[in-house]
């Protein structure tokens, strides 16, 4: 929807990058780290060096929101040189750091709101031109971005940055519900979403499985729903304050009339029919519902959402809507009648029927209404915004007919899929059906992060560094598509967002610890790089959990998409384009491909022998062997096509049997490697 | 002060336990890993196997915080084994655990707290009894340590505890003032408290760089004192019912009359004369002291300490009382008039008078005060309690006197001591020259964390696990000063603590990536082995930090006392005994001690190259260079005496320059193996 400038195409692509940096001026050619990409960027060649002294001046606007940013800056600079840096706040129009601000913005940031920022760095001064603080917000992570070495200390390049996202609305969802989380756990995840200029925390609080948010009117919701884990008011309002001070909107999400099974637990004169004894342990769809045919319920749910509205300032009310299947519906002789006084003919009919009872209510209360793809009823008036689930095609079937939408189907983190498959997902694809007004609809996109399989040591790793890469997908220009290049760049900002507070990195460690109950996981480690976590489904049919399964096992631990994936495919890919030439770059790859069979060969028998002692590595017996053999079958392939010699007759397809039956399902982890494996034992002759 | 069981003595040394253990029955050798250990412990043979459905029978006392004890352990079971574990907590006599408490203990618990407890594990069943709540959380806590891998499966010995501490006060402080520590980094370490049976939260709240708990009635003291960084009272509370749920004590500190600029800055007029314009960032010992000869102060602290007391409802109240040098006194014609009207002839004096007064406002407050050595002064009431930071002599002379007494000296964490030195030092020492009367007044010890180098990030690993083995100190008997053993066990409980919570293991690795900016950090890993960071004093002799210093260089990464500087000296140890020899301990020696240099100088090349990039390695080039050097040292050694062929001429002497040359101050760390390099080289021909 943004207009890309000239200079964004020689960007572009992460080589092109390098060489326009060579290009214009030879001193100090190197790659950058942004993520996600500016719309515009222009390097002017040289560096500022960072002084030890900053005056930063507030040159128009001069809010606490602009204080209170700077002063992050300054002190995550700090940390980042290492050493101590004076600085000065200061209002004027001249210093080391300008910050021309023409306004706060709006009182509450909506996806109207102008996040824009011009960012120009000379060799002696940084200025940073916005029309909100948002748009500051934005300009100082992209300054903190360039904060880069050369020669042995930190500077930044001198460069022109004029930025704008592409989509007003790029979320992270996570469900609180299932799982509950800390709110340090979330604000580690808000400092990190403003990081990579995600704007919308959409906060999932209430699930069959826990009421997770305090009601003073109805304190059973969570006395009754959450085992005691719940946000009280207080702290739920220091987490929207927390997120606007980084540019963040928080839109929560209230759960109706299905997946509330907690709400029906603490109140089950709400109930339409069956009334829980429990919160539901089990994951998946449920049958109880709200009962739509009462006037109380609604009397309830106004009285409810009034009071929520004194916590959530955002416009937006998502009142989730999804799978509800209410058997109760189709057989209450009362709500039967209730439909056919209505003239309701389904339970369709009737949820819509519900919806539109509740956008009344929401609409009194000056709030927009957001739902899940099945909110979508013919009746529906045109300002609710629909989230899909469902796919693009119900997207877009969704702004035909005029409804605004985000996308989120190809974001949902628990497929444990790649990073670059989620990037390359794009809510309006270069090929898109939909006129300029249909694309004006699609409002953007939302990760989501599911919560049956993740507690306060797993989260973060679930979430980033992907969604770092998604981030880009909703910010950056359509074009903006190097596989590669994101790689390389998701590797820094993925340290980066660690150094600022989230724990996806070191959590394997810990969590491989925790298995192991040793300190010294040198060989675990090894061993661990060559798996990935399987994706929801798989685990859920190799193992039925439920809320109080323990999530301490190897799948937990390790990571989806780990580095070495993406390494491993580019030496693959490299090496099988010469495999018996010695030119630099196939030694270097075929010297990659060794050294991680090697490597993870060597671990086998520590592995195998700490599993003896740790309960918890049993069930991995049967990947240990199959990764014997086929770390044996990389070394062998890769010998063979070095050499330029034919395997023994039969190894072709005994080697391809082995990789055949290691992708059977077992210990719901699977080996990271089988596809670029499969290549190797291909090319062989 | 506890009696010992016979079973006690066979179990006080490590090599002991084993043989113990196959002695009484050879089917399931195995060394416990308790920390702390039992005042008396008698493995019965054969194991307790868990099942997969636990009944809890709460077979007398049935209290909230007792159900909440048992949910918290299930919870850990499940998790350590990985495995859904249904269970029921019943009221009942007989079931899978049986816990028979006498009673939920003191409404306020206090050091009279009955802690002891009996625990008592069969083929069939678990049986806990113990007089209060508080014991059965202990009971909780070895029987969670006794859990074990046995055969690849996890399960329980069989065992007799007849336990209780030797010491009622059991406490870490924490110096929330240099800098400020989130609440969700208190909860972690009162958890691990928990897990080695720690009871006191010393909670130093006020200090001259910030004032960290709300005060309604004076909300300038944390509006102006705190740069917004404070617990508000709701956080607070919350702590301290987050503490009783484990055990433990909430004992808060307020500095007065010095360590006070935060209050003074807030509240000019209770300062003697100098008025702060802003919170101190540097640290040391400041100037400013509150005035005692204001009937105003009185008020305000009297107002103030009223508040404090609906938050914190230990009996015990700290006032600080340590370094006031207060020239004010000095100087001020209106503070020397009243010095002579009251016949106070010196600033020790005064300071006396000022306790007194403050000692009567706690008194009217029911609380009773306690404070640093400073505090004793002649005419000071016997019912005060007096931490010692002086030393054992300071504190012995108080309880000649008659004055309760807890010992901190030893225990000060920012010497960067390994946890031996903690260990061996004894409230008590065998050689005390108290009286029983005088050594009943020694009511135990505190470990002080204090803040000038701490943040969040590196917390942790200045406190544990070191601090679990002096809690062994506070807890066990006398005699247990088995050093091999202690850190043996010491290593398990490290593990076990980080899956509880605390991050001192994963932090190193955190604060590496975060310097190298880089996720593969294990060269750098193999190279900080070789380091441990320098005390507190020579830190600040080589840095003059003050509270904006960052605190994210080599040296706040790495840890005191690894687990690698025990093994080496152990290996060292071993080796000169028979250096030639190729038995298998000898050999096995050898080879960790060659495997150790040669590992860590593979790592240099790589770390050399990274620290080009690496801005923040940049100090470290000498160490590098040493290191280089040092290693070689090391193998030639190793060499040499493996072989009995005397060293070319003059290469002791060279070496031992190295050596010395290494010791000076560089960088802020030192190496961790000097020590045993000194012994290898000077053990060559």
């Amino acid at each position: 929807m943004k207009r890309f400038s000239r200079a964004w195409f020689s960007l572009a692509i992460g080589a092109t990058l390098i060489s326009l940096a060579q290009a214009a001026h030879t001193q100090t050619p190197r790659p950058l780290a942004l993520m996600p990409l500016p719309s515009s960027l222009t390097l002017q060649g040289g560096e500022f060096e960072i002084p030890s002294d900053l005056t930063i001046a507030l040159a128009s606007t001069d809010s606490e929101r602009l204080r209170n940013a700077v002063m992050r800056f300054q002190k995550r600079l700090a940390d980042k040189l290492g050493h101590p840096l004076t600085s000065h706040i200061i209002t004027a129009s001249a210093g080391t750091i300008i910050l021309d601000i023409a306004s706060d913005g709006e009182a509450v940031q909506g996806p109207d709101e102008n996040e824009s920022y011009k960012l120009t760095v000379t060799a002696s001064s940084i200025a940073i031109h916005a029309p909100t603080t948002v748009g500051a917000i934005h300009a100082l992570e992209t300054l903190f971005q360039l904060v880069q070495p050369v020669n042995g200390t930190y500077s930044i390049p001198q460069v022109n940055i004029d930025d704008s996202p592409r989509f007003p609305w790029r979320g992270l969802m996570i469900d609180c519900g299932r799982h509950f989380e800390p709110i340090a756990v979330l604000k580690r995840n808000i400092d990190a979403m403003g990081a990579v200029k995600l704007n919308v925390f959409h906060w999932h609080l209430t699930e069959d499985q826990g009421f997770r948010i305090e009601s003073k009117l109805f304190p059973k919701l969570t006395g009754k729903g959450s085992d005691g884990l719940f946000y009280t008011q207080d702290e739920a309002r220091e987490l929207v304050r927390y997120a606007r001070a980084r540019g963040i909107r928080v839109v929560p999400e209230f759960e109706m009339p299905g997946h509330s099974t907690a709400w029906l637990y603490a109140y089950p004169e709400l109930a339409s029919g069956t009334t829980p004894t429990g919160i539901r342990r089990e994951f998946g769809v449920s049958d109880t519902a709200i009962d739509p045919t009462r006037e109380a319920t609604y009397h309830f749910i106004e009285q409810f959402l009034r009071e929520m509205t004194t916590i959530f300032p955002d416009e937006y009310v998502h009142i989730g809507g999804d799978e509800t299947p209410a058997p109760d519906w189709k057989t209450k002789p009362r709500i039967q009648a209730f439909m056919r006084a209505h003239h309701l003919r389904d339970n369709a009919a009737l949820q819509a029927y519900f919806n539109q009872r509740v956008l009344a209510i929401l609409t009194s209360l000056h709030r927009r209404m957001m739902g899940w793809d099945e909110i979508l009823t013919p009746q529906l008036p045109k300002d609710v915004v629909v989230q899909s689930w469902r796919g693009i095609a119900s997207l877009d079937a969704g702004a035909r007919q005029g409804y605004s939408g985000v996308l989120s189907a190809p974001y949902y983190l628990d497929g444990m899929k790649p990073a670059e498959v989620h990037y390359l997902a794009d809510p309006i694809p270069a090929d898109t059906q939909l006129t300029a007004a249909e694309q004006k609809l699609i409002l953007g996109g939302e990760v989501a992060m599911w919560g049956e399989h993740l507690n306060q040591h797993t989260i973060d790793s679930r979430i980033w560094p992907r969604t770092a890469a998604i981030a880009e997908r909703f910010w950056s220009p359509q074009n903006v598509r190097d596989i590669p290049d994101m790689y390389r760049r998701l590797e820094i900002v993925s340290v980066e967002l660690e150094s600022l507070g989230t724990q996806h990195l070191t959590s394997e460690d810990a969590g491989l610890r925790d298995i192991l109950r040793a300190e010294d996981i040198s060989a675990l480690r090894v061993f661990a790089s060559a798996f990935e976590p399987v994706s929801f489904s798989e685990r859920y049919q190799q193992q039925h959990t439920d809320q109080l399964t323990p999530l301490t096992t190897f799948v937990d631990a390790i990571r989806p998409d780990p580095p070495i994936r993406f390494h491993l495919e580019l030496a693959t890919q490299t090496f099988l384009g010469h495999p018996g030439s010695n030119d630099s770059q196939t030694s270097a790859a075929r010297d990659q491909l060794q050294s991680f069979f090697t490597s993870v060969a060597a671990s086998i028998p520590t592995v195998e022998l700490e599993a003896e002692n740790a309960p918890r590595l049993q069930p991995l017996k049967m990947r240990i062997e199959q990764l014997r053999a086929l770390t044996s079958i990389g070394q062998q392939a890769i010998a063979s096509l070095s050499s330029g010699t034919a395997a023994p007759s039969g190894w072709k397809q005994q080697s391809l049997a082995r990789i055949a039956d290691a992708q059977k399902p077992s210990a719901m982890v699977r080996c990271l490697f089988l596809p670029q494996l499969t290549d190797l034992v291909n090319a062989v002759q």
